[in-house]
């Protein structure tokens, strides 16, 4: 099974720069949110318009963030995205995100999404279009 | 006609404060966005909650804010919203934002909602839950 | 060693909500926050304006959040945060978000801070106004 | 005098999307700001670097924004900047959004920001390093 990851490139915005003259840290969920969109780009069938297409979505379950250097103004964030396979009905990505200008590692991160049906109900077997898009990626 | 207006009262969050030790100048639209809420629990009937059942929502059209002193950490917001009556398939609100340690007047702004249909048509006959709720207070 | 905690309760905003008619997962991160600053009221000595007059800030460096069931528009959250003692130069909090309306459990979560001095350095020794809020709370 | 514009690329973000489908209204503030720190990384000599060298911020003074069309989910902004050059100690921007898609002008705003020196006063000389760069740039 060969590792499936995307690199995306964010320039930090003013307004997440918080009063300690550092990205907020709250900012960062954004940034793995940007990581899982670039992802489904360069890997499509699991984004948003296929979730929808589908009626079923996959809201966020478990977040976990670890912090390690500040990302201030005008840097550029690097953001790694790793897919990591899991058995069951679970959408689970690993995150590294670097500053640009000196490669460091700023945070890592992990997330797992479960699914959710039309109505609003947790979903214990895979759905279809990401049991097509394992076979085709995985 | 009656003049109404709702009073609210927000605290100010600390990732609303930017580098410059203030807070940042597009968390206004939110605390708009609060007072347009808290005069719709207050005045019931054109809340998203009614838009929503008659599939006909109200965008922002036109938004206008003018700064005169910062809201900075541990503020506490005052923010006076006021419905503006003006005829046709609109919607205007003018708002105060006070600072509630001394009563300065921190901004000031502008809205205008235009009204869209289930097909996101712009609408140019006023909506009935509008027309209700302009019978019922005004 | 008593319990710390504080409970406060916050409106969901219409600018949390995202398309799945959820609130946005990223902005309980700010809930947390707004925990956290609201613990600060209730028990002085912790808070940014501490941090700022020592010149030792306190950047987040471990932050879980696991999310059970959604805040939707026009709900309250009620959040319970909880200190929980730690030995050495950290600040760790937990967190439960109940819906107001039926008294659900939405979301839970852990954070963990570091101590940084006016050079930017992590500190391995409490700092003194973190000793004396022990002394007075713990 | 010539024109002086930049233009810049936006990828609209999930957490921007509001509960209607549409970019949040309030999210177009950032787009501004984008749109002038894009300028200024083009015209050096007015950024943010620059103003805390000087100890001198240019916090917003009076801000409108018209909505002409929405931004959806998996659009691309195209924000066009234009400096307007207005006598005194202000900084005057104008901005256009467009939908990458089809090129359709989405947004329109202007902005007008003041100066304010290290303790906090307006100021009504204008500051030397913005004169500097109108020299250079006008």
């Amino acid at each position: 099974m060969k590792q499936i990851e995307d690199i995306c490139r964010i320039q930090v915005r003013f307004s997440e720069i918080d009063s300690m003259k550092r990205m907020w840290h709250g900012a960062y969920v954004s940034y793995f949110e940007d990581g899982r969109e670039s992802f489904g780009r360069h890997y499509p069938g699991i984004g948003y318009a296929d979730m929808q297409q589908a009626g079923i979505y996959a809201p966020m379950y478990d977040l976990h963030i670890k912090y390690y250097a500040p990302l201030c103004m005008n840097d550029v964030a690097i953001i790694h995205t790793y897919y990591i396979h899991k058995p069951g009905a679970r959408l689970d990505f690993h995150y590294k995100i670097f500053r640009e200008s000196d490669n460091t590692l700023c945070a890592e991160g992990d997330s797992i999404q479960l699914f959710i049906d039309d109505k609003g109900e947790l979903m214990t077997d895979v759905p279809e279009y990401y049991k097509t898009w394992q076979e085709k990626y995985l």
